[in-house]
C-alpha cells in the first residue's frame, strides 16, 4: 500500500492443489466456507459471463490513467497466477486490452481482476481470456508513473496479499489468505458435499422451515401467522 | 411496510387469467397500457437475458444481510405466484442461491424480484429461473432478525401489495393493482393490436411526423426548420 | 447546445468512405489513434453485445421525459447516420423501443446513441438494431416539449457537432470531428497495422518491457527490483 | 400511486398533539421508537443544516421536470402541514424555490420533502423555510402534465400515505403512520426519559459493555480477548 | 476539446457589463431567463456555502490526475475571469488547493469551476476564494501530461467556450454564450423585477392557481377534485 | 479481515509525539509527504466542518446494520485514539450516535472514521466530537452478530492496521504506517516550511510557470501557444 517504485520478485504462493480446487466451488461458496469475509465489492464484474477461474496472486498497484505497472508486472507472472491490479485513486480508463492479455497468458496467467477499466472486450471475448473490472472503456492510459508489483494491495476494497488464493465467477471474486487455503477448500468441498441432499429435498417440496428446523426459532423471535 | 414480525396467510391474488395475459405484453407495453405509472426503479437487472413472466406477488420485508424471511415466505407461495423481495435499508448481500429458488419453484413460483443481491448466478441460469435484483453479490447472508410477509412493501421505489399482478423482463419489472389487472390486460391487448399496423408502415419509410399527424402541433409549439 | 426549438435541414457530413472504415477498428483504436479525446463516458453501454458501427452523427437534444423530438429527427436521417440524442437534464427513461427503430431504419441509421433510458430490449436485440443508452427502462416518456435537431450538443460529457463519426463497439463510442476523420481512420490503420507482429511476438513470451524498451526509462523514474 | 390526475381534498390528518411532539424527539428517536422502519432513504437531506420539523402530510405525484403540481398541492395546504413530493422517474432538476416556499409558508406549511431537486438555496436559507431534497439544481421545471395530490405515494423509498406524520432533522425524514402517532411519541418519550441517566454514566467512564450487560451474552456468541 | 497541447491566448471575452451584472441575478434566475439551458450537472457543488459571482471563462483540459495545466492557465487569467478546468476522464483527485488560489487572485481570478476534486478547503474558505467542484480529496497529482488552455471544453456535461460568461452560486453553475450575455441578462432583469410583486401577493395568501391563471388549464387537460 | 470474534488487546500504538504533529499540517499535506498513498475515498466526508485531529487508530470490523462490536471497542480506546471502523459490505446505516459518543470520548477517543453511516447529528455537533463517515443515516442497527476489534481493516479502500496514525480534516482522511510516522512528519513540516515564502511570490503575481521553472519542460513536451 505504502511503497512506490519496488517490484517484489520472490514471493510466496499459495499450496498450488488446494487453489486448484477453488473453481470447483466457486465464488459464492468459497466466501461461505471462509466464514463471509474476503469478497471484492460487488461492482466487479466479469467482462464475459461463465468463466470460473481460481489462482494465485501477482499483485500490482498504479495511479490512476498510467498502466506502465502492468507491463513490469507481466514478468512476475508464474503458470496459474491472476493478477490482481489496485489504484491509488478511483479510475474507469481502459488500462488493460487484448496485447496485454496475449502477454499475461503467454506468461501463465489465468485472467485480471483490476479495480479500474477494460477495453477490447470483444477480443479478450473471443480469446476466452477472463478480466473481472469496475467498467469498460475504450480511454488509454500513459506510461509515465511507477506504482509497485507484489505489495500488499486494496483492490475493490478487499486486502490481496501476494499470493493469496482468488476464486472468480459470475457471483464476484473472492480472496483466500495463502495460509488458509487448505482450511478454506476443504470446508468449501463439505458445504458442497452437504448440499445434493439438501436439493433433492427441497425439490421435492420440502420447506428450508422444517428442513432446516426453524419454526421454533422463529416462534421464539415472536413470530406471528395471521389468517 | 410498518408490522414487523407477522406473516399474513390469506391474501386476494389478481385475476389469474388477467395477470397470466401480462406476460404476453411485456413490461414496457403494460407499462404504458397503465398510464406510465408501476414501473420499479431501472437499476432492477434480470440476472439473465430473455425472461418474460407475469404472476401475483407474494412480499417480504427483511433486513439488510439476514435472509431468514425468505425461508418464511417459501411456504405461502402458491402456483403462479412471484415473490417480491424489500429491504429495511439498502444492501446488495446475496440474500438468494440456488438453494433457495429450487424450494420456490417446487412451491410453485415463477421468478423473484429482490431490491438487494442474488448470488449462484450460474446455477440460476442453468435451472432458468429468473430473478430481477439490484446487485450480484457472494456475500452470505445471516437467519436473525424477523421481517414479515404479505405486507404492503415498497420495492424499488414502488408499492406492492400482495396480490397484485406483476409483469418482468429485460426492460424492467412493472407492478399492476389486483384491481385494474384486468382493465390494464385489455389496455395492453388494444395497444398491441394496433401497433403492427404503424410497424409496417413506418418499415414501409412512412414518417411517425405523419402518422401521427405531429406536423401541426409542433409547428404550434414554435418548431423552426432551418435550411 | 442553446438554441431550443430548431431543425437543421442542411449539414456536412464527415467523409463517408473514411467514416466507414472507421468500424473495422473499433472505438478503442479510433479512441487511440485520435490522441485519446472524443469518448463518450463509459456508463454508456450497448444494450446487447457484438456491435461495432460507424456512421455520421445527426443530432438531437430533448427535455427529460419527452421524446416527442424523436419522431422530428427521423426525417433528417440519411444512409449511414447514427442518431446522437441529448438529453438537458439526467433521464433514465425509455425515451426509445422498437417502433422508432423500425422507422430510423427505414430511413437509413445504423443506430442510436442516447444519454437518457431505451426500451422494447428483446425486439431490438432480435432486431439487431444497436443501441448505446445509460439505462433500459420501460417508463415511456410525453410528447410536450420542443427540443432541437441537428445542433451540436453534449452526449454523455462529448461534443459531438452534426456530421461527426461515431463509430461504437462493446467498449464504448468515440466521436471524431468531421474534419479530422481521414486523418483519425489512416492513424488507426497504422496502429492495426503495427499491432499483429506485437500480438505474435507478445504470444511467444517476449516481454513488453523489451519490446517496447521500457527497462531503460523504468530504471531511470526509480524502478527497484527486490528479491 | 396509480392515480392520475386527482386531487382528493379530505383527508384524515394524524393528531396533531402527538404529531408536535414528535419534533422534540428528532427523527433518529422517533424512528428507533417506531421499530426502525420508517426511514426515508438517507440521500434526503436539508438544505441548510439545524431545522427540525413534525407535521402531518399533504402528498403530490409530479411527472420528472414538471411542478405544475406544486401549485394545486398549495391550496390543500393547512397550518401544520409538511408537503411530502414524490416523481414517477428520477429527477434532480429545481422543482421548488423561493416564490413557492412564500406562497407554502403562507397556507401554513412548515417544510417541504421532495424527491427532486430545490433551488434558491440562498433565499430559502435566509426565511428559514426548511427543505429536504435529494439534489439542488438551478435547472427550471415545465407546467404541462397531470400528476395527483393526496393519494398515497413512494418517497425516497418510503410510503407515506396524505395525514401521515412526519418528523426531519439533521439525521433524515422519518414517517410514521396516522394510527400510531400517539403510541410512536409515548415510546420515544419513554426512549428520551431513559437516556439522560445513561449519558451521565457513560461520560463518567462506565462502559456499555457493562451498562447494557453485554459481556455474557458476547462471550456466549464465542467473542474471544487475546492479550 | 480534440486539441492537446495547445494554449490559445487571444479569446474575445463576453461583455464586461452584461457579464457583471448577471452575479446580481443568481444562477436560478440566469438560467431560467436563458430558456433552461447551460446548466453545468447538479452534482457541481461550492465547496463553501454563500458566494455568488459572475465572470468571464478561461478555460482549461486536462487528463485525470495531472495538474500541469492550470500552472500553465494561470498566466492566461485576466481580471473578471473564471477558471473552468475540464478534464479527459473522471477523476476525484484533488487538483486545486491553497498555493494556485494565491496565484489565480493575484492573476485577477474570481473563482473556480473544476470538473474534478479540490482540497486544502479550510484555507480557501478562510481566503474566500469560491471553488465549485464535483469532490473534494487531499490526493495530490502530478504535472506529466499536456492539456489545453482556452479551447472549448466540455465541464459537467455543459459546453464551455473561451470567454463565455458563467455565474454560479449555491444553486449551480450556469453558463452563457458570450454572444448572448447582454440579452440574457436584460432578461434575468425582468424575470427579477417582475418577481417582488408576485412574492407579496403569494405572502398575502394568494394561490399560484389563481395568480398564474392556472385553473382551466388544468380542469381542461382533466385534473379532478374529489371530496 | 479475516478473523471474526475476536479482540485484541494489546497493539503497538504509532510515536505519540509525531502523532501529534500531523494535525498541525492537515490531511493533504501529510498525504502529499507520505508520497500520494493512503487516502480514504473521498466519499469520507465530516459531519461538521472545520475539525481537524490525529490520532491513532484503534480498529473495528462490523457486519452490516450491527453496531455490537462498537461497545466492545469502546473498552480498548486510550487517549490519542481514533476509532476506524470498517463493515464486511456496504451499508448506509446510522452505527453511531450521541451516547457512543460520549463514551468514547470519556475514554479518551478524539473522533471516529466510520465506513457506514452515522446519526444524532445535532448533538454530536454541539458536542463538537468530530466524524468522518460515508452518510447520515437515522436508522438503527441492531446488537446480533460479532465482529473483531484490533485486526487490520480496510476502511474506505485504505488497509488501516491497529496503532497506525490518521490524519483527518476537511479534505479527507490519511492513514500513516506507524512505522513511518515520524518521518511523514518531518517531511510534512518541511513542505510547510517551504510553502509561506511561495505563497508569497505567488500573491506578488509571480506565476508557478516561473516559480517551478516550467516553461522548459512544458516546450519540451510540445505546448504550443497560438495568439
Amino acid at each position: 500500500m505504502f511503497e512506490l517504485g519496488v517490484v517484489y520478485r520472490n514471493i510466496t504462493r499459495a499450496d498450488r492443489a488446494a487453489t486448484d480446487e477453488l473453481a470447483r466451488f466457486g465464488a459464492s461458496t468459497v466466501h461461505e466456507a471462509q466464514g463471509r469475509v474476503g469478497l471484492l465489492k460487488p461492482y466487479m464484474r466479469p467482462i464475459w459471463a461463465g468463466a470460473r477461474i481460481s489462482g494465485t496472486a501477482v499483485t500490482v498497484l498504479m495511479h490512476p490513467g498510467d498502466n506502465w505497472m502492468l507491463h513490469v508486472v507481466a514478468e512476475q507472472i508464474r503458470l496459474g497466477d491472476i493478477v490482481v491490479a489496485a489504484l491509488t485513486s478511483e479510475s474507469t480508463d481502459g488500462f488493460f486490452g487484448d496485447l496485454l492479455a496475449t502477454s499475461f497468458r503467454a506468461r501463465g496467467a489465468l485472467g485480471l481482476v483490476i479495480d479500474g477499466g477494460c477495453r477490447d472486450v470483444r477480443d479478450l471475448t473471443e480469446m476466452q481470456f477472463p478480466v473481472w473490472s469496475r467498467a469498460i472503456s475504450s480511454k488509454g492510459t500513459i506510461k509515465a508513473t511507477l506504482g509497485s508489483v507484489n505489495i500488499p494491495v486494496v483492490c475493490a476494497g478487499a486486502l490481496v496479499t501476494p499470493g493469496d488464493a482468488l476464486v472468480a465467477d459470475d457471483d464476484g471474486v473472492v480472496v483466500v489468505p495463502a495460509a488458509r487455503v487448505r482450511q478454506v477448500a476443504d470446508a468449501a468441498a463439505a458445504r458442497e458435499a452437504n448440499e445434493g441432499e439438501k436439493r433433492a429435498r427441497l425439490a421435492a417440496g420440502v420447506l428450508g422451515l422444517d428442513m432446516y428446523k426453524m419454526r421454533e426459532p422463529l416462534a421464539a423471535a415472536g413470530l406471528k401467522y395471521i389468517d
